[in-house]
């Protein structure tokens, strides 16, 4: 038996590199023994729900930094940040359009405010991953919805995919409705270097970021912004003082306020280091004969309107191997921890934190995987990527839906087998992890064709999540 | 210009000595570098919101500890605990019995899950504190209501007070609901040495407790107890995933995980050096002429079934200072930082973590202060006493009440002057602040009598929270 607090010093003393959040890579960066500064609202350290001096002032400087009207930190994550915002911008029994490829957060605020939901799917690159939401879309759906409230979507996406949030906050705007932007994988746009610009520049109404996602900041904080005056910051703060700790850290906090200066005064710097990095990994990463890293090249405008290629995504190519071996080799052999897995390639982050070493060692282990492979036929592999776009296409098809999810959820369930299911309403959320989309919500209903995906899935070694029972086929149905 | 890291190091560095939370009173704990154990869910690490590892063998020794059935580690505070449970315990517009002295985030459940309230007022004890919540009290609402379907209320209470839970679980039980307990305060309760029992062990049936407040662990941590069947661990987990952020801090969890061991290992010891440094100190207090420290013997089993003493209750008796002028007088002069002021007392949180310098320079302090009062003369401060109680009385009567608070939370509001809000229904909280109990919330209506107390509230320099201005006595109203 182990204490965690033990095993992750433990961890911490071994020589796994983390291409993983948080964002500070594990370094040892300066800060006081955490329990010395760790604090209540005491006189002269301000009350986070009510901040009229210091941390009034420290969410003034990451309003500054990155160029919106008003900042909130978060302690909550990004979590409390989407339910809020989406709460303070509607009204209950609103009618909301979402990406259907957003945070399980977003469905969650769905949920708690009775909101019914349009969806938008993110079209399919041609690598197979979740792309971009188009303007086209955003303003056909409003066009068809003119009830519709409030616009939700995801950019930056784990990928890196990133939609046009000009485009989209137009026609958004034209229509009268304001844009939340998920950007929990963005908080390190924005700053020049060969990134693309942050959603909080380009016309979204609030934005929603992830500190410790790309940026050296303690797992778990965040950052909410507002742009302008189309969501109410009194029902921005109404929310935040429900979902948020009336006890939030200024551990946390004060993370944060480092983390904000360390921008300020070092931010360049670190970014035009940072970004030589990335430059040679990318290009050294061209010699790779079976491997193939993700380049900029290899995504069209149409599926992708720009890429954050701070996700190094390494598809397993005409290697032979899965994701998921590619995964084990590389931590088990090489101690090099990816931050995620899919079915043909892993995904790697990277941040202003990482130096030459994990680069290089990342680009030496690929190297070798390389030269070691016993590739596929030519042939065979690119008819399988056929069949997974496929395949991925059909996952994500609409279902057809009898109720709102709030309402669903309110109801009783049961048990059935994939058989029984059939033409039953879903009870719960079934995600294929990753990306963690959801391919069916509460109140849709569950067709033959949903049963022969999930089959499927569970064939090609995908992680589904949400089924009862993926072996004796069992999933959750509505019953009343 | 300061940064909150900064000034948090710099006070660090004072003589300040903290009669306040956290737990672990800023002692320079043996703890990694902070962001070397922050780690992310990566291999080998589990996953909070799916433990099946080393976090739920944590939760398992966190339970076993205090004798619950199921434990669950919570990273945004008692909070996202008492929102997960009463949304768990409760369907969509029930009923439920709620302690008027429950912390916001009960009546934020309220609301959330459009939940109709019946409140039981606390008792008033002889020094004007918020007492108990008796057995009695519960069994006659029950009877009255027999549609509701789960009791909420707290203890111990801010300043300590402890409720018949026992009793109070037994009348819940045999009206066939179970018993939520906010024992926030509380979780240094159950470790004997002439502490109260937990409520943990006495029946409740779910109950959360911040580990920070009182124990030595990171500001935001708590833990959440399921002892029984009574409320379903699948509908927790299901809104602890909803309350609480996708990332939980690997930080906080390693802080619980180090203070569950602490109690383990050395629990006995540390226990039983505090109770002698306040067994002492309460003695010593004994001498004081005219402050008057709150001691068992002041309480009796009416008013409070039970008293945790680990909460120095100073009174500022004859001195003739107010609450605000003796706090103060701690802090400037003599570096004590007391955890809260009210009109006619400080109170000061203490800890096995505290040291027998805290309590002696605590002592000397008040030894001096004491020494150097300008007494008032006994009959004026015997019938300024009397005034108060009448007062706090009065305060916290039963206003009429037109709606749930869900229902008026949806209407739009105004604000209104006193005399035009007089009849018309109330849109927000109002607090008076310690103790933070609403002496209205949404749906009730503004009476003569509210607006009078409101006024002598204001003379009296109460701090009253949730009316839109004091001075110019406006106030929120729902219009429709």
């Amino acid at each position: 038996m182990q204490y965690l607090d033990q095993k992750l010093l433990q961890y911490s003393k071994e020589d796994y590199y983390p291409f993983h959040m948080p964002g500070h890579k594990r370094k040892r960066l300066d800060f006081p023994n955490p329990y010395e500064i760790d604090i209540t609202e005491i006189d002269g350290f301000d009350n986070l729900h009510h901040a009229t001096e210091i941390l009034k002032e420290a969410q003034m400087r990451a309003a500054d930094l990155y160029g919106s009207k008003r900042c909130f930190y978060l302690v909550n994550g990004s979590t409390c940040g989407l339910l809020a915002a989406i709460c303070a911008a509607t009204r209950k029994r609103d009618k909301v359009l979402v990406a259907r490829n957003c945070h399980k957060a977003v469905y969650h605020a769905l949920s708690l405010n009775e909101l019914s939901a349009e969806y938008l799917y993110p079209l399919i690159t041609q690598n197979d991953l979740q792309g971009q939401i188009t303007p086209e879309q955003v303003d056909a759906a409003l066009t068809e919805n003119p009830d519709i409230t409030v616009v939700v979507m995801t950019s930056p996406t784990y990928e890196g995919i990133v939609s046009d949030i000009e485009g989209i906050a137009d026609a958004a705007h034209r229509h009268q409705v304001p844009l939340i932007v998920d950007a929990a994988h963005g908080a390190h746009l924005g700053f020049g270097n060969g990134f693309p610009e942050n959603p909080v520049k380009q016309g979204a109404d609030a934005i929603i970021m992830s500190l410790h996602k790309t940026l050296p900041s303690f797992t778990q904080t965040a950052l909410l912004h507002l742009t302008s005056d189309w969501i109410s910051v009194a029902e921005v703060e109404r929310y935040l003082g429900i979902f948020e700790t009336s006890s939030p850290s200024y551990l946390f906090m004060a993370g944060m306020d480092a983390c904000i200066r360390l921008l300020q005064d070092q931010g360049q710097e670190l970014f035009s280091r940072y970004r030589g990095f990335l430059d040679k990994f990318y290009q050294d990463a061209l010699e790779l004969k079976h491997l193939h890293v993700l380049a900029k090249s290899d995504l069209n405008k149409e599926d992708s309107f720009d890429w954050d290629d701070s996700k190094l995504v390494i598809f397993t190519g005409s290697t032979g191997l899965s994701g998921e071996e590619l995964h084990e080799i590389l931590l088990e052999k090489y101690h090099l921890q990816m931050e995620m897995v899919s079915g043909s390639y892993v995904l790697g982050m990277t941040s202003i934190m990482d130096d030459e070493e994990g680069f290089s060692r990342l680009l030496e282990a690929l190297r070798e995987i390389d030269a070691d492979a016993t590739p596929e036929k030519a042939g065979d592999s690119q008819e399988e990527a056929g069949n997974s776009r496929d395949f991925i296409r059909r996952m994500y098809r609409t279902n057809p839906r009898e109720m709102q999810i709030y309402q669903a959820a309110e109801l009783p369930w049961m048990e059935a087998s994939f058989e029984e299911a059939v033409g039953k309403m879903a009870a719960g959320y079934v995600f294929l992890y990753p990306p963690g989309i959801p391919m069916i919500v509460p109140g849709e209903i569950i067709t033959h064709d949903f049963i022969e995906n999930i089959r499927e899935c569970r064939q090609r070694k995908l992680r589904v999540e949400g089924i009862s029972d993926l072996a004796f086929e069992r999933i959750k149905i509505v019953y009343f």
